[in-house]
């Protein structure tokens, strides 16, 4: 269906005012887009007749000085339906339903005669806009200074943020109401790039409840060659201006070719916090996948030396304790090893037989390649050169070992943010990954980038992160992305993408202040809805103090059963096991749940979610009639008592219970916990008892 | 020989005052180095008892915004001789000798505990300096702001200078005192990069002479991971200050991890101008060749498709006239061709023939690869890939036709400043050469750097030619930069590195106002004391209105015979003849000396100088006993009497003129020749007449 509206633009005058209505296909969301008498494009959205978004204009500054918010003419307005599924590579669910409605409208600026297309898109769940330009040779090239999209809200919703920074987007969430945001209250992050835009500048996504019970996440879908975008607050006005990260030229942030497009500005609604866990639409409005034989990518399970070096006085990444070390002209076999190198051949070995004993899928080593004596904090350009091992690092021997036992090793590439660098040595680092069999890389993006004076969720750095997924994409390998700027669904359009961090991660609590107990029920509202997260959970020896007594009194904030439900209620197609073997060893009951887990699914259902408090799903694994369950409280304790309808009716199961102990309490006594089994079928009633900072972890089994 | 003073630095009070004195091996030259009572290092020079340079200040300003200009003491300082010669790959001379005496002072910066060494060396023509930071862990890496050399001149010397513009030399000399220096009066260079950094700016090299008959060049030498250097003048004390190319961060113009050191500080002086020209001291303050088999470096003379392009109305770089085109996406075989492409196969068959029939060794082609539509101006990156001909240039059909015929091809790899671009896309552009046979190429940098914010002058593009030279002489290939940073002397160590341009090529007389008739007498005592230039002459049709008589007015600023004396006059072992084969064909008379000439000599000598007024130099063929003189002046008539003591005593030679004729002048009768012969010995002496704005070029060949 395609309905047109030709409008003839020499009818009409910059003052008229034209209004079009656009639904969602349930009707259950409504946007209204007008040009007010200004000529300025204006939205609003409500939902089920509550208003969600006032009246908002949209438009741009280019770096011209030329306003393009206003004085625009309705050339042509259409309005279509779509109505489709897909099936992903990997994800929550097997079928994705894309149902929306459309309505293009083509403005022309009349002062500069610019043509911009406007696109709207509405879910049942989601309304979306986005902004075109035509290929149009008077106007090739455009510099954007900013682009000026509102969020008009209604009133003072309470708001989940993180500061807008450019360069990070590692923080605890602060909750208050929109009056109450100020991005200088935020903990300053860990790698060292913490520079916040301006008080009243925050990250998006950002999530919402309003006081009449509207639960709103604003963020942006199919973010590509474009910066990404923060958020300004007027508190007087409760509304939100789109801020996009900066270049490295003052007064720029995109540098655009006609014909081009923005990413999509997304409004997800409901009055159910689950439908915001459970909408589809950020996938939905980015492109079909783009790679042609996708048998490459195959989610996994991990484990890695890794944790190690975050716990106290256990490894370094680094082989020497020499400082200023050239990459060049180094002789590494000379250095004096400071005898706490993680990356050696030995314990590597221990992993990769951990990991073959325990059906876990592969093994990811970071420090294994020379560089890390002074790697970061000194905008250094020439750190790592990917290819390089360190002395005690038999990339033979351990890759042969790991074959022999069946186990992938993940490669990683750990940047330093010298980006210039990497891409110059990015076709060497890929041969090398090709020659010895490796599957997967991690990622790195700590520190400021160079090229100087750009940032990591600039423009330039986008385009960075879509080639290096691309060139990955072309050498068969999947990726996981730390420091990258946060996603916003494209693992769609390249699956290989398989996680990325662009958040406080779990490694925070190991030698910070850490993670607030209620991190991770806020995380799904916020960082995931744009793509799944490397968050690294499973760490078993909560307290750091037990590694060195007299060192930090870090601890993970949560307790162990909750460590276990993080890997079904914080979705990733590459999940690690985090903690080092020994401290698995020592609980291999509570162990057999992540041996257990899948980390691809076939169906997902969010039980219950209050975005700061609470999460509870149920997921299927692929291919498969098991399901695993993952609930999750914040410091307060919490009883629920959870449904199993969504199994098969008249079919038996066998539940495994992986809960809190009853004296569990995330700060005084985190690994307290008691594993349970139970028969369960589609009638049976769970009751759940979470600690303070506790969870609960059930994988459910068909009985044979 | 070498000395040491070693002092104990508790010995020492911050308020002594310490002197040392060195001399050149004649004690021509002599520099004095103080620590003056505030603990700043201080040199002056002087030459044969005259100053050159007064009592002047050294140091730094680093951005931790301290002060590294005083408070410093002396640790040691040791001295030591040097005199030794060499053999340059290609150059003016066939060896050259290396003969100063060194002084190196240990300073210890007392607030900071900094260690510093500053490095003279005293040549009989030059003193130079710089400054060097051992491995120090304490002060690993160094952010630097400016460097504050200072070089106190004795008066309000004659001055030539170009303003200082980090991203560009293409611009007129001025000539005025110190005083009248006035960076606001320059002219704006041609390929969009006009910024004066200040009116009392200027560009390294400059090139003075005194009241009292010095004449004196401040540049400097082995720039190499560190920002070129530009001068201001305090109009007041006649005192220049380095003031380093900036880079995307303000505040900082150089990132250094210790070791490193700075390039050298160079004061060339005599009392006579042709000693000036004569100078090796900068290429023997390089470092010896890197490149351990030389065999693939010949120097050589071109034609290309290159002049039809600039001149009016005749050929273009662009296929098609299409504009605002995306470089991936672009079906470059359906664009409308414009007719008017220059690098089609038939016209490059043209110039291959041209070349093949007069002992041209090569042919370039620029605007053979797709891209041209729109590919300056925008600050676009992926604007060529290197690879990707257009459709009517037949790579396999040129290349092979060429190689019949014996002549090769030269590549032209213009970046438009993407450097980026071009870094992720050089190995294969090599490759793409590697495979066609081209064993040189010619790269370009027209417009704003990308990594934006960068400079083309500053560290990080500095640290760019050099990756390509070095990746170039991997692949033995020799090169020629365009719109690079100046060079200063790196042709030794890299003789890859054949010719750059940097500098206000031939070219703009084709559609600007051009070079003034004195330009070309100023280049040898700036631009090419840091090496050769690839100036591009040898063109004879002088006035553009010839090719469309309704057209611009515009044309070269010399006469035709002038055009063959630059071939002597401007050394480059890579040499154009610029012009159209067409045009050649109509004086094939004079063009026997284009022919003719050397390009790599064994013997250079420089028979008269005055910048902004004249030069004649003479010089042997390498290998040969042929000599080549060319005699220039600028707008100017010019008689003078040149001895041909040079040559060998009692041997015979035929010497042909090519010189002006009696009515020539650049302006009004620009291609008025004459070709005359004579037998000469070393006895003889040649009355020369130059026209305004003429030359006079010979061949002097033994008679067999």
């Amino acid at each position: 269906m395609k309905k047109s509206l030709l409008l003839f633009a020499s009818l009409l005058l910059a003052t008229a005012v034209w209004g079009f209505e656009i639904k969602s296909p349930s009707e259950n969301i409504v946007v209204n887009f007008t040009l007010d008498g200004k000529g300025t494009p204006t939205y609003s959205v409500s939902y089920k007749g509550k208003a969600v978004i006032e009246p908002s204009s949209m438009g741009f500054k280019f770096a011209d000085g030329k306003d393009y918010s206003n004085w625009f003419t309705i050339v042509k307005v259409d309005t279509t339906s779509f109505n489709e599924s897909w099936k992903p590579v990997w994800g929550e669910v097997s079928t994705i339903v894309d149902n929306h409605n459309e309505l293009t409208a083509l403005l022309r600026h009349v002062p500069t005669n610019t043509f911009m297309t406007i696109r709207f898109r509405v879910f049942d769940d989601c309304a979306a806009f986005r902004y075109e330009f035509d290929r149009d040779s008077n106007h090739a090239y455009i510099k954007v200074a900013n682009e000026v999209s509102q969020f008009n809200l209604t009133g003072d919703h309470k708001t989940f943020w993180i500061p807008g920074n450019p360069d990070s987007n590692e923080y605890r969430y602060l909750t208050t109401p929109l009056s109450g945001i100020d991005a200088s209250k935020a903990d300053g992050n860990a790698i060292g790039t913490h520079m916040i835009v301006a008080n009243n500048c925050i990250q998006s996504p950002v999530m919402m409840k309003s006081s009449d019970g509207l639960y709103i996440n604003i963020f942006e879908a199919a973010l590509s060659d474009y910066p990404a975008m923060m958020l300004t607050i007027d508190k007087n006005e409760f509304c939100f201006t789109s801020l996009l990260a900066g270049s490295a030229v003052k007064g720029v942030t995109a540098f655009l070719q006609t014909p081009c497009k923005t990413p999509w500005r997304t409004i997800i609604v409901s009055d159910k916090a689950e439908d915001i866990l459970a909408s589809k639409s950020i996938l939905n409005l980015n492109e079909p996948c783009k790679i042609e034989n996708t048998d490459f990518i195959k989610p996994f399970k991990m484990v890695g030396v890794w944790w190690e070096m975050h716990v106290p006085r256990r490894s370094t990444w680094n082989y020497a304790d020499e400082w200023n070390l050239k990459l060049e002209g180094t002789d590494w076999n000379a250095l004096k090893p400071n005898g706490r190198h993680g990356a050696n051949t030995e314990n590597v070995k221990k992993y990769i037989d951990f990991a073959a004993d325990n059906g876990i899928d592969a093994v990811l080593v970071e420090g294994w390649n020379v560089g890390w004596e002074d790697w970061a904090g000194n905008w250094k350009e020439e750190v790592f050169d990917f290819v390089t091992p360190y002395p005690d690092f038999n990339v033979k021997e351990i890759t042969s070992y790991a074959a022999s036992k069946g186990v992938k090793m993940i490669m990683h590439h750990e940047t330093s943010s010298s980006v210039t660098n990497y891409e110059r040595r990015i076709d060497s680092a890929i041969e090398f990954m090709k020659k010895w069999g490796y599957t997967g890389v991690k990622t790195g993006y700590v520190g400021w980038i160079i090229p100087r004076g750009e940032t990591h969720d600039g423009q330039w750095m986008v385009q960075h992160y879509d080639r290096v997924i691309k060139k990955m994409a072309d050498a068969g390998i999947m990726i996981d992305e730390h420091e990258a700027v946060r996603p916003t669904g494209q693992c769609r359009t390249y699956p290989n993408l398989l996680a990325c961090e662009s958040a406080r991660g779990n490694e925070f609590n190991a030698w910070s202040d850490g993670n607030l107990p209620e991190h991770e029920t806020i995380l799904p509202f916020t960082r995931l809805m744009g793509g799944p997260m490397d968050y690294t959970p499973g760490i078993f020896k909560i307290k750091m103090s037990e590694y060195y007594k007299d060192g930090n009194n870090c601890q993970v904030h949560t307790t162990l059963a909750k460590q276990l439900a993080l890997y079904v209620t914080m979705f990733s197609p590459v999940q690690m096991a985090a903690d080092i073997p020994e401290n698995y060893l020592k609980h291999m009951d509570a162990f057999q749940f992540i041996k257990d887990v899948a980390v691809d699914w076939d169906d997902t259902k969010v039980l219950e979610a209050e975005p700061g408090d609470y999460i509870t799903i149920a997921r299927k694994a692929k291919g498969s009639d098991k399901w695993f369950i993952g609930a999750i409280t914040d410091e307060n304790r919490r009883t629920t008592e959870i449904k199993l309808d969504f199994l098969d009716k008249g079919r038996k199961y066998i539940a495994t219970i992986y809960a809190d102990g009853k004296d569990a309490d995330w700060e005084s006594n985190p690994v307290s916990y008691s594993i349970t089994t139970k028969k369960v079928t589609s009638k049976s009633v769970l009751k759940l008892t979470l600690a303070n900072g506790g969870g609960c972890a059930i994988s459910i089994f068909p009985i044979k």
